[in-house]
């Protein structure tokens, strides 16, 4: 059971930090559950692991204390066919985040309990770079930096390594001000090649405006980037590429779990990108992918390349038997 | 505890498969949930349950491999006031049904594991032909002859049997290809007196066209039947006798678990048809019937005469406290 | 632990019996169920642990079996904050209640086992009257004259005291009967100051009628209150006082739990009331703690001020992360 | 889904109540527990379904409140193969216990919650008494004579009936004084045909002394029964009849649930005796039925005449694969 | 819901972390596990529930994160009567512990997530001193100074308070190497009045030798304690005063769950020591909690009064029903 | 997520049936339970996933369903850091058993629900033959050529495969009878190099006497193994080689779950030969990881080489905090 990765190329490779998920049933609040369900999730292994399930060749970095709550992490990842690449560590925590789901007007609250995880103290010497190198696509998300300064930095020189690289925004106001990520993002994004950018966090943070199509355009030409994709939630999404736009609505959903909706998206959307499919056509098996999503408990899109093809196809379902 | 039934009379008998029911929790997938929800269903014994919670004297007919998973089912068919009639077996499996119950576009996946069920040898011999011939109606579905060329056999014979035969065409696609299923209608719908179409079987299985009262009437004159109840969803039924044609809409139910909700119908159908309620009446009944099932996991109809009733005055509920 | 209290003033108090909790999963039948879900609620004790969460300071009197079942009550209740102050008998059962949730049309199922409860003895003597008297509000409702004789006459005494009393009108059809009801109702509410009218119970017992607004007024004089408050379900509520009426829409809610809504309400209510708080503003806390209250498994309202006021803010949520 | 029984003969009847079973998982505390497990259980219908399983024709008459409480119990006799005789009221309450199990030097702590049981009105014109005269044996214990005034007197009678009387004293030190007690045993025992006493019971509450054996022996002389046997917990029984003594030693077992385990010794014996075993051969499958229950959770023997001839065969187990 | 505290007297004041528990089921591994058991603990808080729970009058201090994980703390502590003194915290995290309880040869693993918790940073001024001083007895561990410098501080200070003291060893070797835990105990000791010194911790951490009781000798001269209580497991305990030693043997117990067995004992001894019992009574009283502890799942002590008094009075059980 | 392997070299490949596992909690009975623990479980699985917990290269060769239950498997042998080398069909089931484990006399039962499992159509060509040739060690057991006559020949032409070979008697007398299994052995066993023997299957099918080393010894002449192992429960094991014999006590444990424990002890001891350690080194691996295997629920090793390098030590424990 190694966790280092002698793999000579992949297809895509992530970094970034994987948690403990901790949640009561829904209709429970923490302060009164007696036993909380346990999962782990975090936006990068859940875009390898969702890529992964479609077919794509995933491996995901990281640093984890070793410990069996480390361990806990690999398990998960290993079992959805990502390799893990992790750089096993005596000092740090291992990160964890409680959540508990409500419905209207009380909402989900987040309680991260991310502090001095083993991951902050990433250097790029603790990562394969050579499995980077190799991969068709890198990817990570504006998490990863806005973790420590350490890892800004790391962040920064792993964008610069030879290869495609992939970036979502993925803007939490737990983690960094406006202002703090709005310099980040306009040092890091220059070096992405294919942006996804939830036109929330596009509008809050980088200042633009107008429909999602013209902040996508926007983005791309400011950021000299090849793609890029607005994420607008139950509107669908919109990409920019030199050749012009395309638009995809998002398919009906009954939501029981909207955590990890868009890393089922990008997940989705790496899935087809590395295996030259058109933009449009990522675009679809993003949104049909995020849809099924979000009928799953947890963060994980545990779904099959069968399942996406049959939303796409009929957006439907009824009983199967 | 003996399961041969000397009964010399009984209101209704069934013969069908019970297969162990096992899902995870809704929003848990098969792939990666750690426990199961274990219960046992199968159209016939859930028929009979439901026709037995509304006060009908019921025999289940069945053949079950001598195992604590074959006395799984007779233990909870036996709960609900039916008489199992088994014939218990060294030979052959218990079935099994893996669900899982998604939103939508997931939809509900069935997984069949019926392969060399206990059942699927069984032979007149097997049963008990004077309890059939001593009930007032005598029931089965398109399910049980689709299991195995015996069962096919023997469903021909006891529909011979000299009482009022009662089927519901319940076509399963996994089970068996349209063309077969509908030369094995078209040869035991004669036998028949009592036919439940579900509208859409009998659209694309029997050919036939039109609204459900044209289907219904159809049908009836086809196959020579005394009453033909087509079964139309959230549309309601229709139901066709010489007399003329009696429809029912759908009551409103907000819908937890959608199987077994036909088999809810058709018990309470029966239920009522054996103590010589008008057609009306018994259609009313059934779908009260089928409303309330729709509010509880499992296939089967936990309900009792009093909510039925309940429904059948106003609809209704609110907190009754 | 001690649960008789010594407190020498306190802003709430309130009076009436609080139950066991037993309740299968959603979807599944009482009679069949292998497992119950284990609370403890009451109407008074409800009201008291929503004001103490809010801010205020509560004691909850009543009387309980010396058992296990009884401190399973003592200690939900002081989890919460409040101070129970309990007569401890070596008589009378510890009252339960098994609940059922159904969705349309089975709707929900309340079976009372609340017979011979311990508290159905209590006389004055076994009251901390100097609490009561040194609160700023004494509160008890409809059910607790309701459960007994003695109590009856215990609760006309304690509504005597010289402080302000409030009061919720909760009738319970498997109480007593209408008329029952309705003659205490008329001898009891003269000596309310504050009083709780669920419109319902104030159209079906009290013969009033009109608008909620005129209801009010018409309770206010009849029975010369200083407020009342009508409370119309998802209609919202409407206040009387000598100044005029205030009118307050109900948040619209995501309804997981309905029990424990109008405790919810009142509990907040009071926790303004008792701050000097307008009653417009304690209608609209009561308003929005009982939309809260909605998204939560079990009677409580298990809440806090900034969800109170989060809600107030934008009655809105999202996922904050 | 009758529960009066028309049946002309049965091998075996009892009568008693059956209650509800309320306990958390072992190592929690009433006092702190979230949920509890929700079975059914009561001396006299353990009797019955202990036999049923070993291949009796068993009836178990009793009273329950037309609820779904009531019917909770009526589903879980019935599961197991016994014919319900039940009388259903619109009074009365349905009983239940709560009981914590723990380890030394805790031990295990019952709290019953019976007081106005609707058995306790039971009047000989609610027991199908034609039921009783047909069966083989009529068996009840001593909890039922203790429950109310009524059902002493109705024990009474029913003893009286032309049939084979069977008898467990089940002294409960909660329900009755042991002078109470031991009046109501000197006027019920003389009417006993076959009597089963736990040592320690005989001792404190008879006034006998002496070995197993010459309590056996004396209280069959004193009471003039056909047959005494004295239960002796881990020493195993001794039964006394006119032909002599018959000792029956222990089968060792590992105890995870000890409650029920003399009502499974009761149930094997009388599934023996009514098929004409000797004494000694009952006596045989009463103790290693008794030492199975005690691996299984609930009061329950949920076992079957294959794992009792297994143990009676080499005591023994190993994994079998 | 106020957690500062205005009591102007108490029986028992304790100061230090709780944590949240997190656990998986018996048999399960934290890295393959789905759902986590969800409680709080801590040994100052274990010590102040044990002892409220036998009658005094109990007042735990510590410093939590203003969260609903802070929440679940004092939720839990003040269910069993303790009246909580917290300094809200909007820094620090709230300290956790995952713990996997196996068998032979396995063992209990702990895993601590305690760093950088809220109560790191507490100082003299976020603590209420007068209510210390007021206390009848204050009690801190070892685990406190462990955690911070500032708390070894705080504690240095608080161990300064004018009133009897009390201690526990309490060493833990993931908090703190032998050698500075050494010189730490050296510098508090002094200021306590009532030790309690696992056998274990006081030799190889304090360099003592000899029996137990030449153990406590020691230290009580050394420190110049008023009271030295020396634990030593299945061996029981021995105490050394001035005016001699008395010894405790240990109760026999059927082990459920080890964690928390010494604070039970400690909470116990304070419970009786506050009320002058005698120091034999206040052993024996904490020898009997400890072993009922074993036997409930979880750190806390959920007994009462009665239990303790019954298995001094036999240290026995049996079933009682 | 691709389940072919193009691994060029690997330590350790296995081959045989993994299936589903659905057990009961216990002290609950399959008749009664309604849910199950749902996990997967194999001993060709298992072993790989015990070496690979301890650090070896390990690949699992087999044939599964192409649904869910299939992929249930494979996600679950992926977590252990396993490489699943799978040949998906669309043909036969998903293997299964169901588990009910009870204590003595009871014994724990198995009942298999494997029959036309996908792998028994299992021949050469779905094999990656490749991966075998480059393995250290091939190995797979008595149960995979007596599932079909297919796997039979499959087996044997396996075995011949250039390679060192292991193999486990495994004898499972509900797969065949024991004069097949012995002609079976004896045709497969002079193909074998590291023979895996449990004492009992020894004696009762090859027909060998005497002591443990005295069945090594001939075990390893009769058919030219390289190495005997055989395992006597707690006896310990005792190894056969050309240079003489090495007996292994075991280590004492508590059992919590004892099936898989040959199948621990077979994976860590190959762990060990793999990387030359010596015959005595890999036998006290091997008992120490099935000591602590017996802690833990399921069929899987879900260890660490750090736990079995602490049993080794000091077989030792105690709460570790």
């Amino acid at each position: 059971m190694t966790d280092s990765t002698d793999k000579t190329t992949t297809e895509i490779t992530t970094f970034g930090e994987t948690m403990l998920r901790l949640a009561p049933e829904r209709g429970e609040r923490l302060e009164t559950a007696e036993s909380l369900d346990f999962r782990t999730a975090g936006a990068e292994s859940n875009v390898a692991i969702a890529a992964s399930r479609l077919g794509a060749d995933a491996v995901w970095i990281s640093k984890l204390p070793e410990t069996s709550l480390g361990r806990r992490v690999t398990t998960e990842v290993r079992s959805h066919g990502v390799t893990p690449a992790v750089a096993w560590s005596d000092e740090g925590r291992q990160g964890a985040y409680y959540i508990e789901e409500g419905g209207e007007p009380r909402g989900t609250n987040v309680i991260y309990d991310r502090h001095d995880a083993a991951i902050t103290t990433t250097e790029p010497d603790d990562v394969p770079l050579d499995t980077i190198r190799s991969s068709d696509v890198f990817f990570t998300t504006g998490i990863t930096p806005a973790l420590s300064e350490t890892l800004y930095e790391t962040t920064t020189e792993l964008l610069d390594v030879d290869t495609t690289t992939a970036f979502d925004l993925n803007y939490r106001s737990k983690l960094w001000s406006q202002s703090t990520a709005q310099s980040a993002y306009e040092e890091l994004l220059p070096k992405v090649d294919l942006l996804f950018a939830p036109e929330r966090d596009a509008r809050s943070i980088l200042d633009v405006d107008g429909t999602g199509e013209a902040i996508a355009d926007e983005l791309r030409t400011t950021f000299d980037c090849e793609t890029v994709v607005v994420t607008q939630g139950a509107d669908g999404a919109v990409a920019s590429t030199a050749e012009g736009s395309v638009s995809q609505s998002a398919f009906e959903t009954e939501t029981l779990d909207p955590i990890g909706t868009g890393d089922a998206f990008v997940g989705a959307f790496l899935s087809r990108y590395v295996r030259d499919a058109s933009v449009s056509e990522a675009l679809t098996w993003a949104a049909a992918t995020a849809a099924l999503k979000r009928t799953i408990t947890g963060d994980l899109a545990v779904i099959t390349e069968e399942e996406v093809e049959a939303v796409i196809a009929d957006g439907g379902s009824a009983i199967d038997r």
